[in-house]
Protein backbone atom coordinates (compact mmCIF):
# COMPACT_ATOMS: atom_id res chain seq x y z
CA UNK A 1 0.00 0.00 0.00
CA UNK A 2 2.75 2.20 0.73
CA UNK A 3 4.48 1.39 -2.16
CA UNK A 4 1.60 2.04 -4.16
CA UNK A 5 0.93 5.87 -2.54
CA UNK A 6 4.74 6.38 -3.28
CA UNK A 7 3.83 5.62 -7.04
CA UNK A 8 0.78 7.97 -7.06
CA UNK A 9 2.99 10.52 -5.41
CA UNK A 10 5.92 10.02 -7.81
CA UNK A 11 3.37 9.78 -10.97
CA UNK A 12 1.82 13.38 -9.86
CA UNK A 13 5.62 14.69 -10.05
CA UNK A 14 6.78 13.63 -13.22
CA UNK A 15 4.23 12.70 -15.82
CA UNK A 16 2.13 15.70 -16.90
CA UNK A 17 5.52 17.06 -17.79
CA UNK A 18 6.41 13.80 -20.32
CA UNK A 19 3.58 13.30 -22.92
CA UNK A 20 4.36 13.24 -26.58
CA UNK A 21 6.61 11.77 -28.86
CA UNK A 22 9.57 10.70 -27.20
CA UNK A 23 12.08 13.06 -29.44
CA UNK A 24 9.78 15.72 -28.43
CA UNK A 25 10.16 15.08 -24.48
CA UNK A 26 14.15 14.75 -24.95
CA UNK A 27 14.04 18.85 -26.68
CA UNK A 28 11.67 20.02 -24.11
CA UNK A 29 13.87 18.56 -21.00
CA UNK A 30 17.43 20.14 -22.74
CA UNK A 31 15.43 23.22 -23.31
CA UNK A 32 14.49 23.32 -19.76
CA UNK A 33 17.96 22.61 -18.55
CA UNK A 34 19.30 25.18 -20.56
CA UNK A 35 17.04 27.56 -19.58
CA UNK A 36 17.15 26.98 -16.11
CA UNK A 37 20.91 27.05 -16.48
CA UNK A 38 21.09 30.67 -18.43
CA UNK A 39 18.89 31.84 -15.47
CA UNK A 40 21.77 30.80 -13.06
CA UNK A 41 24.23 32.27 -15.83
CA UNK A 42 22.66 35.27 -15.68
CA UNK A 43 22.59 35.84 -11.65
CA UNK A 44 26.74 35.08 -11.44
CA UNK A 45 26.61 37.44 -14.81
CA UNK A 46 25.07 39.99 -12.75
CA UNK A 47 26.83 39.73 -9.44
CA UNK A 48 30.28 39.28 -10.78
CA UNK A 49 30.61 41.52 -14.38
CA UNK A 50 27.45 44.12 -14.23
CA UNK A 51 27.41 45.08 -10.33
CA UNK A 52 30.40 43.22 -8.77
CA UNK A 53 28.96 45.77 -5.71
CA UNK A 54 26.21 43.36 -5.68
CA UNK A 55 28.10 40.24 -5.24
CA UNK A 56 26.70 37.58 -2.89
CA UNK A 57 28.43 34.60 -2.21
CA UNK A 58 26.20 31.96 -1.71
CA UNK A 59 23.82 33.39 -4.37
CA UNK A 60 26.62 33.05 -6.57
CA UNK A 61 27.45 29.69 -4.96
CA UNK A 62 23.97 28.57 -5.07
CA UNK A 63 23.85 29.27 -8.86
CA UNK A 64 27.64 28.13 -9.62
CA UNK A 65 26.18 24.66 -8.32
CA UNK A 66 22.88 24.84 -10.34
CA UNK A 67 24.79 24.98 -13.26
CA UNK A 68 27.28 22.36 -12.41
CA UNK A 69 24.17 19.95 -11.77
CA UNK A 70 22.84 20.63 -15.15
CA UNK A 71 26.28 20.14 -16.62
CA UNK A 72 26.41 16.44 -14.70
CA UNK A 73 23.32 15.31 -14.78
CA UNK A 74 24.23 13.25 -17.74
CA UNK A 75 22.29 15.77 -21.06
CA UNK A 76 23.57 13.65 -23.32
CA UNK A 77 20.76 10.95 -23.43
CA UNK A 78 18.42 14.38 -23.96
CA UNK A 79 19.97 13.93 -27.74
CA UNK A 80 19.09 11.17 -29.28
CA UNK A 81 19.00 10.23 -33.43
CA UNK A 82 16.69 12.21 -34.71
CA UNK A 83 16.24 15.12 -32.17
CA UNK A 84 17.71 17.66 -34.60
CA UNK A 85 14.36 17.64 -36.01
CA UNK A 86 11.30 18.23 -33.08
CA UNK A 87 9.48 20.50 -30.66
CA UNK A 88 9.88 20.45 -27.19
CA UNK A 89 8.64 23.86 -25.61
CA UNK A 90 9.67 25.15 -29.20
CA UNK A 91 11.35 23.97 -32.64
CA UNK A 92 15.07 22.76 -31.88
CA UNK A 93 18.30 24.81 -32.81
CA UNK A 94 19.67 21.37 -33.01
CA UNK A 95 21.75 21.32 -36.19
CA UNK A 96 21.85 17.98 -37.87
CA UNK A 97 25.93 18.15 -38.05
CA UNK A 98 25.89 17.13 -34.02
CA UNK A 99 24.99 13.57 -34.97
CA UNK A 100 28.15 13.71 -37.77
CA UNK A 101 31.09 14.39 -35.36
CA UNK A 102 30.77 12.69 -32.12
CA UNK A 103 34.04 13.70 -30.81
CA UNK A 104 33.48 16.90 -31.28
CA UNK A 105 30.69 16.40 -29.58
CA UNK A 106 32.43 14.19 -26.50
CA UNK A 107 35.28 17.04 -26.94
CA UNK A 108 32.96 20.17 -26.37
CA UNK A 109 30.75 18.17 -23.92
CA UNK A 110 34.10 17.70 -21.62
CA UNK A 111 34.96 20.83 -21.79
CA UNK A 112 31.77 22.51 -20.57
CA UNK A 113 31.21 19.75 -17.94
CA UNK A 114 35.30 20.50 -16.76
CA UNK A 115 34.64 24.46 -16.70
CA UNK A 116 31.22 24.08 -15.16
CA UNK A 117 32.77 22.15 -12.10
CA UNK A 118 35.50 24.18 -11.59
CA UNK A 119 33.29 27.35 -11.69
CA UNK A 120 31.53 25.77 -8.67
CA UNK A 121 34.51 25.39 -6.76
CA UNK A 122 36.47 28.55 -7.34
CA UNK A 123 32.44 30.03 -6.33
CA UNK A 124 33.30 28.45 -3.14
CA UNK A 125 36.70 30.22 -2.64
CA UNK A 126 35.16 33.68 -2.56
CA UNK A 127 37.42 35.47 -4.66
CA UNK A 128 35.51 37.41 -7.21
CA UNK A 129 37.96 37.85 -9.84
CA UNK A 130 38.86 34.08 -9.90
CA UNK A 131 35.17 33.73 -10.55
CA UNK A 132 34.77 36.29 -13.11
CA UNK A 133 37.86 34.69 -15.01
CA UNK A 134 36.19 31.41 -14.59
CA UNK A 135 33.33 32.19 -15.50
CA UNK A 136 34.44 33.29 -18.60
CA UNK A 137 36.02 29.99 -19.84
CA UNK A 138 32.62 28.44 -18.91
CA UNK A 139 31.10 31.14 -21.27
CA UNK A 140 33.95 30.28 -23.92
CA UNK A 141 32.51 26.26 -23.49
CA UNK A 142 29.08 27.60 -24.25
CA UNK A 143 30.01 28.98 -27.24
CA UNK A 144 31.97 27.21 -28.44
CA UNK A 145 29.14 24.48 -28.65
CA UNK A 146 26.68 27.25 -29.81
CA UNK A 147 28.66 28.21 -32.52
CA UNK A 148 29.29 24.91 -34.17
CA UNK A 149 25.99 23.27 -33.39
CA UNK A 150 23.16 25.35 -32.35
CA UNK A 151 21.06 27.22 -35.58
CA UNK A 152 21.39 31.01 -34.83
CA UNK A 153 18.33 32.79 -33.79
CA UNK A 154 17.17 35.67 -36.10
CA UNK B 1 38.86 44.49 -23.95
CA UNK B 2 38.94 41.17 -22.71
CA UNK B 3 36.24 42.31 -20.49
CA UNK B 4 34.54 43.47 -23.75
CA UNK B 5 34.71 39.91 -25.14
CA UNK B 6 33.49 38.45 -22.24
CA UNK B 7 30.61 40.30 -22.08
CA UNK B 8 29.77 39.37 -25.38
CA UNK B 9 29.90 35.88 -24.40
CA UNK B 10 27.73 36.03 -21.69
CA UNK B 11 24.86 37.54 -23.57
CA UNK B 12 25.33 35.25 -26.12
CA UNK B 13 24.44 32.40 -23.38
CA UNK B 14 21.85 33.82 -21.67
CA UNK B 15 20.16 36.89 -23.35
CA UNK B 16 17.72 34.46 -26.67
CA UNK B 17 16.25 32.62 -23.55
CA UNK B 18 15.02 36.22 -21.27
CA UNK B 19 13.01 38.57 -24.12
CA UNK B 20 9.50 39.28 -23.63
CA UNK B 21 7.56 40.49 -20.35
CA UNK B 22 9.22 40.05 -16.96
CA UNK B 23 5.91 38.12 -15.45
CA UNK B 24 6.60 35.56 -18.24
CA UNK B 25 10.38 35.21 -18.44
CA UNK B 26 9.59 34.35 -14.63
CA UNK B 27 6.78 31.75 -15.33
CA UNK B 28 9.07 30.44 -18.72
CA UNK B 29 12.35 30.15 -16.51
CA UNK B 30 10.44 28.54 -13.22
CA UNK B 31 8.52 26.52 -15.38
CA UNK B 32 11.52 25.03 -16.82
CA UNK B 33 13.18 24.79 -13.06
CA UNK B 34 10.74 22.25 -12.49
CA UNK B 35 10.68 20.51 -15.92
CA UNK B 36 14.65 19.83 -15.46
CA UNK B 37 13.45 18.50 -11.79
CA UNK B 38 10.77 16.49 -12.59
CA UNK B 39 13.16 14.74 -15.28
CA UNK B 40 15.71 14.16 -12.06
CA UNK B 41 12.90 12.84 -10.35
CA UNK B 42 11.75 10.41 -13.03
CA UNK B 43 15.49 8.66 -13.32
CA UNK B 44 14.97 8.64 -9.58
CA UNK B 45 12.26 6.94 -9.84
CA UNK B 46 13.05 4.30 -12.36
CA UNK B 47 16.00 3.65 -10.05
CA UNK B 48 14.64 2.81 -6.91
CA UNK B 49 10.93 1.58 -7.53
CA UNK B 50 10.71 1.00 -10.72
CA UNK B 51 13.21 -0.98 -11.35
CA UNK B 52 15.69 -1.57 -8.91
CA UNK B 53 17.92 -3.83 -10.79
CA UNK B 54 19.32 -1.45 -12.69
CA UNK B 55 19.98 1.16 -9.40
CA UNK B 56 23.42 3.16 -10.56
CA UNK B 57 24.78 5.03 -7.74
CA UNK B 58 26.48 7.86 -9.29
CA UNK B 59 23.43 8.65 -11.33
CA UNK B 60 21.38 8.80 -8.72
CA UNK B 61 23.35 10.68 -7.19
CA UNK B 62 23.61 13.21 -9.98
CA UNK B 63 20.02 13.12 -10.00
CA UNK B 64 19.74 14.50 -6.45
CA UNK B 65 21.81 16.82 -6.66
CA UNK B 66 20.47 18.48 -9.50
CA UNK B 67 16.98 18.24 -7.30
CA UNK B 68 18.47 19.92 -4.58
CA UNK B 69 20.66 22.51 -6.87
CA UNK B 70 16.95 23.71 -7.97
CA UNK B 71 15.62 23.70 -4.38
CA UNK B 72 18.35 26.05 -3.46
CA UNK B 73 18.37 28.26 -6.43
CA UNK B 74 16.67 31.06 -4.91
CA UNK B 75 13.29 30.26 -6.89
CA UNK B 76 11.26 32.52 -4.77
CA UNK B 77 12.15 35.62 -6.91
CA UNK B 78 10.85 33.29 -10.14
CA UNK B 79 7.05 34.17 -8.35
CA UNK B 80 6.56 38.07 -8.51
CA UNK B 81 3.33 39.49 -8.28
CA UNK B 82 1.50 38.96 -10.91
CA UNK B 83 2.75 35.63 -12.04
CA UNK B 84 -0.50 33.71 -11.52
CA UNK B 85 -1.38 34.97 -14.99
CA UNK B 86 1.09 34.45 -17.71
CA UNK B 87 2.52 32.55 -20.29
CA UNK B 88 6.04 30.96 -19.92
CA UNK B 89 6.00 27.96 -22.53
CA UNK B 90 2.75 27.59 -21.64
CA UNK B 91 -0.03 28.95 -19.28
CA UNK B 92 1.04 29.30 -15.88
CA UNK B 93 -1.13 26.88 -13.52
CA UNK B 94 -0.36 28.72 -10.22
CA UNK B 95 -3.13 29.45 -8.00
CA UNK B 96 -3.94 32.85 -7.22
CA UNK B 97 -4.15 32.14 -3.56
CA UNK B 98 -0.22 31.45 -4.04
CA UNK B 99 -0.19 35.31 -2.90
CA UNK B 100 -3.04 35.17 -0.02
CA UNK B 101 -0.91 32.65 1.69
CA UNK B 102 2.56 33.95 2.33
CA UNK B 103 3.31 31.80 5.41
CA UNK B 104 2.03 28.37 3.84
CA UNK B 105 4.10 28.71 0.98
CA UNK B 106 7.62 30.09 3.39
CA UNK B 107 6.15 27.19 4.89
CA UNK B 108 6.01 24.23 1.95
CA UNK B 109 8.85 25.64 -0.12
CA UNK B 110 10.74 25.13 3.47
CA UNK B 111 9.81 20.99 3.78
CA UNK B 112 10.72 21.21 -0.18
CA UNK B 113 13.87 22.13 0.18
CA UNK B 114 14.82 20.30 3.20
CA UNK B 115 13.40 16.76 1.49
CA UNK B 116 15.42 17.48 -1.34
CA UNK B 117 18.55 18.33 0.35
CA UNK B 118 17.79 15.39 2.89
CA UNK B 119 17.39 13.20 -0.36
CA UNK B 120 20.88 14.62 -2.42
CA UNK B 121 22.71 13.84 1.44
CA UNK B 122 20.70 9.98 1.64
CA UNK B 123 21.85 9.59 -1.90
CA UNK B 124 25.42 9.74 -1.35
CA UNK B 125 25.02 6.66 1.17
CA UNK B 126 24.11 4.35 -1.80
CA UNK B 127 21.59 2.86 0.50
CA UNK B 128 18.45 1.96 -1.94
CA UNK B 129 16.08 1.70 1.21
CA UNK B 130 17.17 4.66 2.21
CA UNK B 131 17.12 6.19 -0.96
CA UNK B 132 13.27 5.23 -1.51
CA UNK B 133 12.62 6.20 2.00
CA UNK B 134 13.44 9.96 1.42
CA UNK B 135 12.18 10.09 -2.12
CA UNK B 136 8.18 9.73 -0.87
CA UNK B 137 8.88 12.20 1.74
CA UNK B 138 10.09 14.56 -1.46
CA UNK B 139 7.58 13.19 -3.10
CA UNK B 140 5.14 14.25 -0.18
CA UNK B 141 6.87 17.98 -0.31
CA UNK B 142 6.29 18.29 -3.80
CA UNK B 143 2.61 16.92 -3.82
CA UNK B 144 1.50 19.41 -0.56
CA UNK B 145 1.89 22.43 -2.74
CA UNK B 146 0.59 21.02 -5.90
CA UNK B 147 -2.27 20.09 -4.12
CA UNK B 148 -2.73 24.15 -2.43
CA UNK B 149 -1.55 25.93 -5.22
CA UNK B 150 -1.21 24.46 -8.65
CA UNK B 151 -4.22 24.34 -11.27
CA UNK B 152 -5.28 20.97 -11.69
CA UNK B 153 -4.36 19.95 -15.22
CA UNK B 154 -7.43 18.12 -17.19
Amino acid sequence: MKKFALAILCAAISTSAFAGKEEDQQIKVRQSAYTFMAWNVGKIKAQVIDRPEAYDKNQVIAAANAIAAVANSGLSVLFGPGTDQGTGWKKTRLKPEFFKQPDEVRKLATDFNREANELAKVAQGGNVGDIKAQFGKLGEACKACHDKFRVKED
